[in-house]
């Protein structure tokens, strides 16, 4: 198969060299692709580079691997290109400092709820998997993650425990700010057992990579 | 210890059970403590039931775990008695079909890339995990999950084939709206990975219930 791939950074370059390695025909779409590191690491990764209209043009599947600011200037330069194409949309609208989300969010039922009680010790905890498994956990003996994110550390001790307590291992994500992200994380789990017909006998579960 | 659980429902009840089983003392906090059939409930739980205010009053733990319209009001009514107390907030605050999330959640890049390129077709994917799982995927064989959006049938078809290529075990979340919890998904493991330092040698990976 063809695949453009926008933008060369960590995203695009796994991608590229990995379906480069499958057989994959890859060319790197490029604001400079006459750059000369650019294209010794093209030619490392086995792909070719281009400018990003030529990438996109020959590709029969287009991967949209840029930081989020210039994504849709580059995406919208390219509009009339794109009809009909299979567009792989990788970004994520990151603020600079990795604290949330520049597009989309705006806050979360745990700071609304920091706000409605003034002075309580807010947990956002338990919300990140279905009822079924607060009843099942752990898996065969394997403690399943659960995340929590909060403001006050010793609260969040409490939390912590009383997760252990039922078999989960809970994992800080840090301050109640994040419970922007862990309230989509629900949904996510959700919309798999629900929507997408699932059930409700799975989880999300961190796991590590083996070691060599 | 004492916990408070407001609200009765699947997740006040499963947790309340399994708590009241390891030995807390669990009081159940119903506007209609005196309804006979609740009673009963909690009795089969091992918990008692008692008026929100005063489950609240005798508990060094609350537990917020009541359908989100109703959670503000509630919360709100109570700020005095709940200051200085661990408040876990069990909430997501869903629309009324699970599509989304009524609060917090407004677009996402996903649909932004999709308005951008009119006639694309558009499937959010490889946003929710780090590039190093891009590279490292399958963890000792076993395929990485990989979560993706999208509106065009076919155009899912050929992202699954292209995750299942480098190892990944593609899962269908439903049409591009998702993409507004495919991204703060993803920033879930970024935080994770950068912000609480677990580094990127891991993966939230989808584990099922083994069998009885």
């Amino acid at each position: 198969m063809r695949i453009g791939i926008i933008g060369m950074g960590n995203v695009g370059g796994a991608l590229g060299r990995r379906w480069a390695a499958a057989g994959h025909q890859v060319v790197f779409g490029l604001r400079n692709p006459g750059d000369a590191n650019s294209q010794d690491e093209a030619k490392a990764l086995k792909a070719a580079v281009a400018a990003i209209p030529q990438a996109v043009a020959g590709a029969e599947v287009v991967v949209l691997a840029v930081p989020w600011p210039v994504a849709l200037p580059t995406v919208t330069s390219l509009a009339g290109e794109l009809k009909g194409k299979v567009l792989l949309d990788c970004t994520n609208p990151l603020t600079a400092d990795l604290s949330g989300l520049v597009l989309g969010t705006t806050t979360s039922a745990g700071e609304e709820v920091a706000k409605a009680a003034p002075g309580a010790r807010v947990v956002k905890i338990f919300n990140t998997t279905g009822s079924p498994n607060m009843a099942a956990a752990p898996y065969d003996g394997t403690p399943l993650t659960m995340l929590y994110a909060g403001d006050d550390a010793a609260a969040k001790q409490t939390a912590a425990g009383l997760a252990r307590a039922l078999g989960f291992d809970p994992v800080d994500a840090g301050p109640l700010l994040v419970a922007r992200v862990l309230e989509p994380f629900g949904l996510a789990w959700i919309t798999l057992a629900v929507r997408q017909k699932l059930g409700t006998d799975f989880h999300f579960q961190i796991v590590r990579k083996p070691a060599k």
